[in-house]
C-alpha cells in the first residue's frame, strides 16, 4: 500500500501495472502467462457475471456446462477456425499416466464442441432455436501477457446460439452486441462504437464478426465484446441439419459471442487516475465506504454513530464500514482511493455531533456534508452523479481525440499522439494489411451509424463509400 | 420425451441414466469421461452455487480464481499429495506450437497453486486469515465414469483457508462441514451422517478429513461433501511462515473444503421416482409449472386465467407457464414429471368458471383444487409439506436401512441387500482394508454423534471405544 504508483503522464504501462497490483485485484502466478484474480478484482467479475447473466435470461438464454477439453480431430473440422487457434493452444497428451491415442485440446473456444453435441439434439424445427450461453475458463497461449488484458488463461462467458434461419440469428448476433453496449455504455460508463470488423479482423469461422471497441485513456483502443454471426459454417463443418416446417432438411445457422474478464482492464484503462482505481457506481462490489475518524476520547459515540449509519446505508447500497483499530484514517482514505470505491464517508466527532456525515466522491474528491435525514437520497443522487460524471468524461476524451483525417501522412502525425481515426477505406485486405504494417494502426470497426459519404481510400486513393474506425490497439 | 424409463427395481443403475438423459440434465460428450451438464441440469447447479455462495459470504469468506495449470514441480512439493493425485491427472505437455519446459498438470484441486500465492501475501498475523473461495473446474481422470458422480471433468467449489492457529483452522473445517450438512438437509432434503474419514479415507495431504455422508435409494452410501484441517502441511511445503503477535515466525495452518456437481448425482438417487426426478421445493429452479387445458372452444378462456395466475405466481416463485400449442397435456405432464418440477397447476375451463386451479403433487401425485383467492399461501404452504415430506421420507429410508451389527457373517449378509451398518471397529487400518477387499464396504466416516460404547472390532475382536458407519459407496 505504501508503494508509490507511477503518474500516467511517466508511463502509463506500468501506470496500469501499478493499479492492478496495489489495487489488489490480480497478480502474477508461478505458470507463465497466467494470472491469479484476486478478490477485489473477482468481486468486479462476479458484478459483471451477475448484470450479463440477468440480461442474457431476459432475453431467453440459458447456460449450460461443455467440457474443458476438444479432440484435436474436431478442432479441424473447420478449416479457417483451426489456422486461427490451432497455434496457440494447449494440448493435453498424457492422461492418467498414459499417453493419451488422440491429443485433446484445452478449449481457446466452444464452437466446435458444441457443434458436436448440436448435432444430437437437433432434428426438427421444433428444436431451434437454441439460446446457450456457458460461463467458463478459456486458454490461449501468450507469448506477451499483460494482467487481464492478454492472459493464458482468461475468464468469459460463450454465447452458442443455433437457428432456422439467417435472418434470425443474424437479428440474435445484433441482439447480443447491444446487450453489450448498454451493458459497457449504462454500467461500466465505458462509450463504445458499435460496428462490423473487416474480413481480416473477422472471428476465425464466422461469416460476420460485430464489436464495441472503447478508446483508452491512452487513446490506444481495446475490442471489449465481440459477437459473430457464423453462418453454416460449424453446421457445415458437424453436419447439423434440421427438417424444417416446409419438410426439407437445411443447415442450421449458427451465432456465437462473448466478453471476458478483459472487461476489468478496460474499466481500469477508462477510468482510473493516478491514485488508483475508480469504480463506476452500478458495477462496484463495495458503493460506499464509511471512514469514522476517532480519538481515544470520542470512539465509541463516533463508532456507534457509524453502525447507525452503516445499518441505515445497507439497506439500500453495497456499503463497507473500515472501523480497523490498526489503522489510521490517512491509510485508510489511500487504501480505498486506490481500490476505487466511489464515495467515501467520514464521520468525525464533529461529525456526529451535527448529526452529518461527509460524502467524497472519488472521482473529483469533492466533499459534500449530508445530514443523516437526506443521507439515503444524496447517497442516491451522488452516485447517479458519478456514474454519468465518469460517462461523460470517457466520452469527451475519445471524442476529442478522435479526427477525421483524409491525408495519410496527417494520419500517422496524428496517430503519433494517439487517436480514433476516421479515416475512408477502399475496403481491400491489402490496404489495411499495408496501413497495419506501416502505423501498426487497424480497422477497429465498420461503425454501424456512419454516414454515407463518398470518399478516397486513405492509402490507395481508390473510391470508398464511408470511413472506419483506425486506431492502434491493445 | 418417450423412451421408456427403466423402474429402478429392475435395475437401478439404468433407472440413473435413464432419468439424467431424459430429465436432460446432463449427456455423454465426444470426449471420453467428460460429461456436457445440459441447461435443465445447470439451473439445478446455479440453485446449489445461490445458496452456498450466499452462505460462504456470510461467514466472511470472498471468491478469488486461479490458474487452471500446475507446474509439476508444485503438485511435488508435499509428497502424500502429488501420491494421491498425480496419478489421476492430465498433463499439458504442449502449447503455443512448442513443447513446454515443464509439464503443466491441469488442476485436480488446487492447494499447491494456491499455496504458492499464499506465500507471496503472508507475511504477518495482520494479512491472517485469507477465507477464499473458488468456484471452478478440475480435472481427474477416470476409467469408468457415470454422469454426475464420477466424470474426468467436473465442477466445484473449493475453499482454501489460512489460520495463524490449529484451534481456527480447526474450527474454520467444522463450520464449513455445518455448511453443507444444512445445505444438504435444509435445501436438498437429504439427511446426511456427519462425521470423520479414517486415516485410510482422509484427503491426500490432510491431517482431518471430515465428511457429509448420505444413503442412497438404493442403500449406496455417497459422499456429498468433504473439509479437512491440513495443518501445516502445505505451509510447509511452500515454505509460508508469518510473524505473530508474539514477534515470533510460524507456520500458516490451512483448511480446504468442496462439493461439487456431484450433488446433482446424490439429488437424483435420493428423491427420484419411476417416473423421473423429483427436485425438492427450495433447490428447484422451477417451482411450480402452469399446464392450462383447453379445446379449441375454450382456449382464450383457458389461457388468458392461465396467464393471470402465472402472472400471480411469478410476484413470489420460480414458476413456468407451459402454453405451447404443439403438445397435448398429457405429454407435457409426464415431460414435467421426468424434470421433477415439485407442483404442476393444471387449469381446465371448469377450473376457470370455479375460479380455481389444481395443484398436483409431484412426490406423491395428490391432487389439491385451490380457491384462486388462496393460491399464494396454499402453493408456499404445499412447497414446504413437499420439501419436509421428502427429507422425511429419505431419512426413515435411511433409517430402515442401517443396522447395528456386531458380527462380521451378519455384516456380510446385511451389506449384500444394501444398507449402512454401525458396526465397531479397532481403528486399525489393517482391518479397514480387509473388510474392504472382502465385502466393497469402506467406513463412510466417524460420526460425530456416535455414543461412547465399547465393544469388539467386527474384523479382529480388538476392543473399539465406539461404531463407525461401513457401506458400499459410489
Amino acid at each position: 500500500m505504501a508503494e508509490r504508483i507511477t503518474p500516467r503522464s511517466e508511463d502509463y504501462s506500468r501506470w496500469y501495472t501499478d493499479v492492478v497490483l496495489q489495487a489488489r485485484l490480480a497478480d502474477y502466478s508461478p505458470v507463465k502467462g497466467c494470472m491469479v484474480i484476486r478478490p477485489n478484482g473477482y468481486a468486479i467479475w462476479e458484478k459483471i457475471q451477475q448484470v450479463l447473466d440477468k440480461k442474457f435470461k431476459e432475453t431467453g438464454h440459458v447456460n449450460a456446462y461443455f467440457p474443458l477439453f476438444i479432440p484435436e480431430s474436431f478442432m479441424k473440422k473447420e478449416a479457417e477456425h483451426v489456422e486461427g487457434f490451432a497455434p496457440e493452444c494447449a494440448v493435453v497428451t498424457h492422461g492418467g499416466g498414459e499417453e493419451l491415442e488422440e491429443p485433446l485440446y484445452v478449449r481457446p473456444t466452444s464452437e466446435t464442441i458444441i457443434w458436436s453435441m448440436y448435432k444430437k439434439w437437433i432434428m426438427s424445427y421444433r428444436d431451434l432455436p437454441i439460446l446457450i450461453n456457458q460461463w467458463a475458463n478459456v486458454v490461449r497461449w501468450e507469448m506477451r501477457t499483460r494482467l487481464f488484458l492478454r492472459t493464458t488463461e482468461f475468464l468469459w462467458q460463450e454465447g452458442h446460439t443455433a437457428h432456422a434461419t439467417e435472418e434470425e440469428a443474424e437479428e440474435e448476433a445484433r441482439r447480443i452486441l447491444e446487450i453489450y453496449r448498454s451493458f459497457a455504455e449504462d454500467y461500466m460508463a465505458m462509450p463504445v462504437i458499435t460496428g462490423q470488423k473487416t474480413e481480416n479482423e473477422k472471428f476465425a469461422g464466422a461469416v460476420r464478426t460485430y464489436s464495441i471497441e472503447a478508446m483508452m485513456q491512452d487513446k490506444k483502443a481495446l475490442q471489449a465484446g465481440t459477437s459473430h454471426y457464423l453462418g453454416e459454417n460449424f453446421a457445415r463443418a458437424f453436419d447439423v441439419k434440421f427438417q424444417d416446417k416446409d419438410g426439407q432438411v437445411k443447415y442450421v445457422h449458427a451465432t456465437s459471442w462473448g466478453v471476458s474478464t478483459r472487461l476489468i482492464g478496460a474499466l481500469i484503462m477508462t477510468h482510473g487516475d493516478d491514485q488508483g482505481l475508480i469504480i463506476p457506481p452500478r458495477i462496484a462490489p463495495t458503493q460506499l465506504v464509511i471512514v469514522p475518524i476517532w480519538q481515544e476520547s470520542t470512539r465509541t459515540k463516533v463508532l456507534e454513530f457509524s453502525e447507525r449509519v452503516y445499518r441505515q446505508l445497507k439497506e439500500k447500497f453495497d456499503v463497507k464500514l473500515d472501523d480497523r483499530d490498526q489503522y489510521k484514517p490517512g491509510y485508510k482514505f489511500t487504501e480505498w482511493e486506490i481500490q476505487g470505491i466511489p464515495i467515501r464517508v467520514e464521520i468525525g466527532p464533529r461529525d456526529v455531533d451535527a448529526n452529518q456525515v461527509v460524502l467524497v466522491r472519488r472521482d473529483t474528491r469533492e466533499k459534500i456534508p449530508v445530514g443523516l435525514d437526506r443521507l439515503m437520497e444524496e447517497a442516491e443522487k451522488l452516485l447517479d452523479t458519478i456514474q454519468k460524471s465518469l460517462f461523460e468524461r470517457a466520452l469527451k476524451m475519445r471524442k476529442e481525440n478522435t479526427f477525421r483525417v483524409d491525408d495519410y501522412r496527417e494520419f500517422q502525425d496524428v496517430l503519433e499522439k494517439g487517436a480514433f481515426l476516421e479515416s475512408h477505406w477502399c475496403g481491400n485486405t491489402e490496404c489495411e494489411l499495408k496501413i497495419k504494417e506501416e502505423t501498426k494502426a487497424t480497422i477497429r470497426n465498420i461503425p454501424f451509424d456512419r454516414e454515407e459519404e463518398t470518399g478516397k481510400c486513405i492509402y490507395c486513393g481508390q473510391p470508398s463509400t464511408g470511413r472506419v474506425v483506425f486506431a492502434r490497439a491493445y
